[in-house]
């Protein structure tokens, strides 16, 4: 169960959830925690979502597997403990952690608060070496130390448990809506309901855009119109290639599986834009007409910087918008890992720290 | 040789050089030209670009050949009449027609000033069938009547012999140009020195942005260079690509060659963007994480709309640039065919209209 550190003076172990090896499942290990610098923030982790991206990296999918790997990246805690530099947080404070905790502060990209496209590499919450060279660990874990500037404050108005997910699932969409300027007068189109999808829907709602879903099947139809669409689209039906030819101003795809580009391109209208957030291992293919008939785009976007994704949590705060969540405890993670693969939950798991 | 029709009361027939069936050679025909309606005016072509598209059409490389076909969308003369309801154009004016004489101008595209996206199908300069259900016959020919509309002035300080092919070379680079930024601080490459290509250098460098030229070899060069080019890079050269990664805030890509997505992709910084004005009949393959790190966008562009074409020719004539041409008899015809698909021109063959 959880407990606070014993010290922060050095360096701690806290428990946490780990796969051991690639493929094998995951079991509460201890792992350390570095001590609370000057600038950072010790938090105690209270819930993390269960991104379909930690499945994948424990399972070794991108072949860059650093284990014993602890996953986790959509934290949300409270503050323990504050170094003497940290101005930003104080003790009690509501935080949340997304997928980077560290970048070069220098690039080009950093400066535009791009953080997570560093030219150096950012430092990814998990699975990723820090610039002391020491492995990071996730948030399937009792505790995490981070900079202050990597976290963000989670408003009074979101439940913890709800707010995890926006960690990842809610600024992937977020940052795409907003920068391809989803917003009233705009048709959007969401590709496929999971995690990310329902928080897609949420916020282009919220955003004020005329909101559509393209799924496989009708099968979650209800949800998606509950969740803010105005319509709801089958994908296997060729028909609604058809029927929704030159519609949308944006289409956001969060799926991983290979799509028919060109088919979903047919349904922009001049200068629309089809932005990916998920995408597969493998090249798809692409006829360029696809995009020079009608000046198209195909672009792709990857989470967002610490200032908006603070900038998004304050925007779902104001909307009311959490993530439908099922709340795991710790060591339901396994079996929750094959529904998640099953498409089998709605929307995200989201673990109980005080379980672990 | 090059004569006014007898009479524009009614339908009239006007010399012209057409390929008589797919592949065939050009011969001279007569081809009609429809009476001057109230909003035409009858252009006295002086000259007509030979554009690459006017050879893969004759040859029936997009399969939708209407013969005999009179190719020519880079088209620069005076007008000799205009309808009663002109009101844009007298005789004597120095008018261009490019690559459309028509659209529905209803649809969001026309309405956006984008006809050449016109939903219902804009009515292409030749090898089309006009709103009349008549064919539409090209440039190579001593007339042409358009809808005044349709035609844009050439400013007295661009000769009509350059300024044919700003009609289609010209507005296909400058569009996409200014849409995506080019300008001072900027740094821009243009794949491909062809007719294309090398107004593409032109205008960027006037726009005020650094130009780069990404060419197969080095061959060209100091052409290059004089066109305007800071510098110049080989793409057989595998080095170009590590050594210019991540510089680029616009590529242009000027050919039908399919190109390795994936690694042009790596040449942008974040948020940068690769612009087909140029591409393969073929599907190509792309690996999204190309454009989903650094958010990256893969779009297309296709020529421009009329009020941009103006705005083109206005710019060009305002820094004095004009394409780089060799002139040719009508009778060269098919010569220097064989000699574009050589890439034996610096950098557009224009026919001397008053030779047909």
């Amino acid at each position: 169960m959880s407990s606070t550190p014993a010290t922060s003076a050095r360096a701690t172990r806290v428990a946490a959830y780990a796969a051991p090896a690639p493929k094998a499942p995951l079991e509460r290990i201890t792992v350390p925690r570095r001590p609370v610098g000057e600038h950072d923030v010790l938090i105690e982790i209270k819930y993390a979502g269960i991104c379909h991206s930690d499945i994948h990296q424990v399972r070794d999918g991108w072949g860059e597997g650093s284990y014993p790997m602890v996953p986790g990246h959509e934290i949300a805690g409270v503050v323990t403990e504050a170094g003497s530099g940290v101005t930003k947080y104080a003790v009690g404070d509501r935080v949340g952690v997304g997928c980077f905790v560290d970048s070069c502060r220098e690039c080009e990209a950093c400066l535009a608060g791009q953080e997570q496209h560093c030219t150096a590499g950012a430092t990814f919450t998990y699975n990723s070496t820090d610039r002391h060279g020491d492995s990071t660990y996730g948030g399937y874990s009792t505790h995490i130390v981070v900079d202050e500037n990597y976290a963000v404050r989670i408003p009074d108005a979101l439940a913890l448990d709800v707010a995890a997910p926006l960690l990842c699932a809610g600024i992937t969409l977020y940052s795409p809506l907003v920068h391809w300027k989803a917003g009233p007068g705009k048709k959007v189109a969401i590709v496929g309901l999971g995690g990310l999808g329902h928080m897609g829907v949420k916020i282009a709602a919220a955003l004020g855009a005329e909101v559509t879903v393209l799924s496989q099947s009708l099968r979650k139809r209800e949800d998606g119109l509950r969740l803010g669409a105005a319509h709801y689209y089958a994908t296997a039906d060729e028909a609604t290639f058809t029927e929704l030819a030159g519609r949308f101003d944006l289409i956001v795809s969060t799926v991983s599986a290979p799509l028919p580009l060109d088919k979903y391109l047919g349904l922009l209208k001049l200068d629309g834009a089809l932005v990916n957030v998920g995408a597969p291992e493998e090249p798809v293919s692409l006829n360029l007409f696809s995009v020079i008939n009608g000046r198209k785009t195909l672009a792709g976007s990857m989470i967002g910087g610490i200032a908006e994704t603070q900038e998004m949590l304050d925007f779902c705060a104001a909307h009311g918008l959490g993530a439908d969540i099922e709340t795991i405890r710790a060591d339901e993670v396994n079996e929750a890992y094959e529904r998640v693969l099953a498409s089998d939950v709605r929307y995200r798991f989201v673990i109980d720290a005080a379980t672990i």
